[in-house]
């Protein structure tokens, strides 16, 4: 490595220091002159017509200096992705469809008093019957979530090759039922924002929120407001994970709250409120059928999926679609058959969650792959390796791969996690212990940004250098667990020939910062880098330029080392770089300011056919999970675990393996413990006492929890360079599953694997 | 006036509502988690030798996080303009120089700590002898203020034609004594500022300043950091009138804090701090002789000024410079002779303040000139004509005039003050009534920005326009009671063609603001304003371009109207601006961008002979107060105040009022009430009981307050405008001095014109 590199060196993150001191200001660290406190009016039914709401008792109130109803706003729904399912207004008008959707908004002097006031506001409810299934919700006389809709929300076809024809062609064949749960993203910052009316007409938001140019599109949207009259402004961001990939209701809703009253507006959600009416991960039925032939190629796969979206289309239609893509895509398989239906149910309804629909999906694929490996007699991580997707191949569905170490992180994780031995040890039986333990394998794919979005997948990104030689990078995208600030300046850094500490950061604020949009879809590093790459090499050659202008020299004569612009062969001969902006032609004030908008050569995502090249990139990751399980009560823990996932180029090795080691320990959640319980459309374990998110404890100790970063240098990727932040997750969920069954000789094809479901299926098995 | 016109229309400020409504938000307003508050401690003597300074006990004390004195710090001295006078540290070192020196500093968790800890501080101090008056001061044993430097520090010279013989050839010379006092700016919100290091070791500061980038600029010095390592951020500011055009010490105490704590350090002055420890308007003693012929042309005019500096020299050069410009311009006078000493002392020391030395110069100037008519025969309306500046002319000191109404106030001035009839009435005696009644005139002439400062007189503005039609200017300078912000916004709406509420500004942020020398020198609307019209120009020819293209015409033969572009005789054929803007071939994401960096063409000031042209326009004002003196008490009541001003263009004649009536009330206050009672140093009066600002009752009441705007459409001003912010004070204090000797014969040739002074006088007159 070049000793002066910038990228591939593991520098910490940028904000790290203020964050762990608590320096670090989020939204509730906010205070304006004036400002009032929002609380929101939830519905208490599952179901329920609204036909009348009296909020005059809480308006006089004192105190209080605003009630608002969907009565006091324009009624106009959020511009939701994939589809025509506008559906959801910030504030119900006609009828509320979950336990927790929003009916009416109070804003006060001080908190306690909003809260006050949502008790006296009367609201009249016709109750209606609530439908929570969503096999049941598809039923003929099954309640309308929304009336003259059925339930049915879309239904994604995937149908390429023949699979019909290839599974009955196939020599094995295995069919199954997978289910997965719904979850939480447990931020550990509830949702926050703040809105203020500026004295020029603009509309300032601070907001825990992944996208601040969607933010600014939505909430004008829905307050018929011009784009730019809303300004999203910088501000730390406590934790998002998709949840706050789109605009969330408090922020229209303290965005009409501070038009009503000309003053700052905060809201502030409580914990439960976080976990009951935010977004959660979409609970899948998955119905799975693959075919292999006797050496092992898969040859065919044949899934249904139905999807509880909840009250609201959201981005539901978007993730199923992806879910799809992957199902079309993880392994080369010829033939697949996919079924998606996406159905409204009563209760709180799905958005993106870090996998985006891969993580169910992967989870029902795997855990079969495992099956079809036993039943053939083949070992598991054979048949992966037989099937792995390779370089420069085309997937079924028209993803058309470039760089792929798939290959490499299957035999990686193989080796770190001492697969063979570990297996041929297990093949002895450890059924007379106390403690059984067992290894499993499972393999993900994933993309790097995606053209599955109505707008397209874009980022800007401005690079100014200042005379006294300091650059600044402007980016419009959230800078939160991924690193993005740091890995963005890291880029710039490299790409000038300057020292990191040269450069930094202003993100997020849709005013100064040119559009993008925003932190999720693993895309960050991959378009925006880009963006930031291209833009920095624009600021390079103009500071070239003008260096070569002053030395009299040609800027192919030049090059740039430890902040200064030198001539190659007589080094001595220099100028600063501070200098050569002073110099420079293309100044502007005190600055030159370069600007690159970055485009990837993907296409968007047909949503009919399900053809087509929605990424520029591609990611693999294989995952090895060894586990020991308690016979007695069923307590599965995870001893060891081992990643080998495909980065194209780690820009930061720290930053990579800390997101990495982050989705191991949300996949576990998921595989183990996390997950919603219900009763009548009401959430029961909404805290985190109850709901169960694993902590340290839970986790690999003593090193086990290992990550290999397997480099493969994308032709497409800056520096090589792929995303990273959500891949990892996908098939956590099955490799823990394949473990416990290599444990235990129990499947269990229902997340999470509590103690109480493994134990029944231990006792179970004992009494057969 | 075109009816569409934006400009000459009395639109309200943009952001008046939420000032009055208490919603903007100042330094004092904000909050950072784990803020600490600082405290400074200030020298409790005039003039003494630090011996020792032990925090020890002070650091101990529970709360407090860190205590720092110059040995903490750097040492580096601010860079003041004017000369190599570089003698402030933040932290004073070896000698504290006046009564409030900063002496130490203390962070602490609550304001109570700090203070509570500033006690527990021991400072050795050796009590050194102390000069107050600056002509004690330049004795030979005088104290010496800075060792080594015989108080003396700069004596200006200026010498135009021939004075001495002038004046011996005149016809009437007559030679006067006057002397003004210390003022207070009277800030309404007292000096705050909060700096924080943010994660990417920007030093962020808040602060109630007129120059960000100066600011900036400061503190990036004394701390030893690259430039753009400070960022100074946006914020209301209440007050400045000059006190805040560069850095004040809080800026750099809290930033040295925020350095060594890693916490956000805020500093609020108390009233007491904000009245001691700022900056004053610096006390003139001023020996002046003049000389007319017998029909009232003036000859020469000779004048020494000794001006009281205080502890260190700040801004004391440039304002005693350009104090020595205004005593050569005033009028034309073809010989002036000129010798202006700038003297330490130990007392809290001057800075720049509305005027900036010419109402000192322009008090004595103005009262002799009316000795002068009054010794002719001649009305001093007459003279004041004979001897006014006229368009197209060089002064003596070589300032270009060019747009020039001084003429046309005079006359306007006389009019709506029904001057001749009120002259007359009063030839025939008030002296036996109990309310003595008078009329008199003053004028003054003023800069419109200046390059007396350093680093120049220069600004840069940033136009967006974005897709939505909005369009966002930024400007490096603040938005003060000059209504800056709203009057470039108007002249960027103008220009392009649009209505004013599509026109945003963002202000002040040095990192995301183009640079700006800042808002004083009443150059924002001239300097700024030409900066804004040309990058608006720029972008209005990028739209026109764009538009030419999409609807296939030339872009001469379109025109931009409600917000579209429009075919001209076919305007059914149109795009929105916002469609130009996403097709512009020269969009950046989704906004076009253009920048304009102005410098006028003005010269810098050569300090050796004073001869340059420092603006590139120059404004002229004429005022005519008339008086009631109660002939017992000696209280002077202002009856009725009539400012005419040649202000080129009004470009909102609302804002030009505004500014015109504050300055006549902060003159009144300057002529009759204002000022610093002092006791070895120490100031008797600070606070806002004793220390006499005029409030709303003592200014003319119905509507005898008359601003009559003379528009001279000045060739290099924007939209022919020209700067307001300072002009009227100058005379202010001349026009009621003049008016109460019309009422009681008795010239006050010393400031102000106390109830004390005014009556001993009629006592002593009566007696003789």
């Amino acid at each position: 490595m070049n000793p002066n590199a910038v990228i591939g060196r593991p520098f910490p993150q940028l904000n790290a220091e203020s964050k762990v001191k608590g320096n670090a200001a989020f939204c509730d660290d906010l205070w304006f002159p004036k400002m009032l406190y929002c609380r929101i009016l939830r519905s208490p039914h599952a179901h329920a017509r609204i036909l009348e709401i009296d909020t005059s008792e809480a308006e006089s109130l004192p105190g209080v200096k605003a009630v608002i109803t969907a009565g006091d706003t324009p009624r106009i729904p959020f511009v939701h992705v994939g589809g025509p399912f506008q559906d959801k207004l910030p504030l119900q008008d006609s009828k509320v469809r979950y336990v927790g959707d929003e009916v009416a908004a109070v804003a006060a002097l001080r908190e306690d008093i909003a809260e006050t006031a949502l008790r006296l506001i009367r609201v009249k409810y016709e109750v209606l019957p609530a439908v929570f299934d969503p096999e049941e919700a598809l039923g003929e006389d099954a309640p309308q979530v929304h009336d003259g809709k059925n339930n049915a929300l879309i239904h994604i076809k995937r149908d390429f090759g023949n699979a019909e024809r290839a599974l009955e062609e196939s020599d094995l064949v295995l069919e199954d039922v997978f289910e997965t749960q719904a979850v939480s993203h447990c931020n550990l910052e509830p949702r926050c924002s703040v809105a203020m009316m500026d004295e020029q007409g603009v509309l300032k938001i601070w907001t825990s929120t992944q996208s601040p140019h969607y933010v600014r599109k939505e909430v004008s949207h829905v307050l018929g407001l011009p784009l730019t009259n809303v300004r999203v402004m910088e501000i730390h961001v406590g934790g998002g994970f998709g949840s706050r990939s789109k605009v969330c209701e408090d922020e229209a809703i303290t965005a009409m709250l501070a038009l009503k009253t000309g003053r700052p507006v905060k809201i502030a959600y409580s914990r439960e409120e976080e976990f009951t009416a935010t977004r959660i991960r979409m609970p899948f039925k998955i119905w799975i059928k693959q075919g292999v032939t006797n050496d092992g190629t898969l040859t065919a796969r044949k899934m249904k999926v139905i999807a509880d979206k909840g009250a609201y289309a959201h981005y539901g239609p978007a993730v199923l679609g992806y879910a799809a893509g992957v199902s079309c895509a993880l392994y080369r398989v010829p033939n697949v058959k996919y079924d998606g239906y996406l159905v409204y149910t009563n209760k709180h309804f799905a958005g993106p969650f870090r996998g985006f629909g891969a993580p169910q999906v992967t989870f029902a694929i795997e855990s079969q792959i495992d099956r079809l490996a036993e039943n053939l007699g083949m070992d598991g991580m054979a048949l992966r390796l037989k099937n792995a997707n390779q370089p420069n191949e085309t997937t079924t569905n028209g993803w058309r791969i470039t760089s792929c170490g798939f290959s490499d992180c299957i035999r990686k994780a193989a080796e770190t996690s001492g697969w063979a031995e570990k297996k041929k040890a297990r093949a002895k039986g450890n059924s007379d212990q106390d403690t059984l333990r067992g290894i499993g394998m499972a393999c993900g794919i994933h993309l790097c940004g995606a053209k599955i979005f109505a707008d397209g997948d874009y980022s800007g990104a401005i690079v100014k250098v200042f005379e006294d030689g300091q650059v600044t990078l402007y980016k419009g995208n959230t800078d939160m667990g991924t690193w993005s600030n740091t890995t963005a300046a890291q880029i710039v850094a490299e790409e000038i020939g300057i020292d990191l500490d040269r450069v930094r950061v202003i993100s997020m604020d849709t005013e100064t910062t040119p559009t993008d949009s925003g932190s999720f879809a693993s895309r960050v590093l991959f378009i925006h880098g880009n963006a930031a790459k291209k833009a920095a090499a624009k600021a390079k050659a103009s500071l070239l330029k003008s260096a070569a202008a002053v030395l009299g020299e040609t800027e192919k004569d030049l090059f740039i080392e430890s902040g200064a612009i030198a001539v190659t062969g007589n080094p001595e001969k220099r100028i600063t770089i501070g200098e050569a902006v002073k110099q420079s032609a293309e100044k502007v004030c005190d600055f030159i300011s370069c600007e690159y908008h970055y485009d990837p050569p993907s296409e968007p995502l047909n949503f009919q056919t399900g053809y087509s090249n929605i990424s520029a990139a591609y990611t693999f990751t294989t995952q090895v999970a060894e586990v020991e399980v308690d016979r007695s009560t069923g307590l599965v823990s995870v001893q060891q675990f081992v990643v080998a996932q495909d980065v194209g180029k780690a820009i930061n090795p720290l930053a990579v393996e800390g997101q990495i080691e982050g989705a191991v320990a949300q996949g576990i959640g998921y595989a183990l413990s996390e997950g919603y319980h219900y009763q009548d459309g009401f959430v029961l374990n909404a805290n985190f006492t109850d709901y169960s998110m694993p902590g340290i404890q839970t986790l690999p100790k003593d090193g086990k929890l290992k990550v290999i970063l397997v480099e493969t240098d994308d032709p497409e990727g800056p520096f090589g360079a792929k995303g990273a932040g959500e891949l990892t997750l996908n098939p956590t969920a099955a490799a823990v599953a394949n473990a416990v069954y290599d444990a235990t000789g129990i499947r269990c094809n229902t997340l999470p694997i509590t103690p109480e479901q493994l134990a029944a299926r231990l006792e179970e098995k004992a009494h057969k």
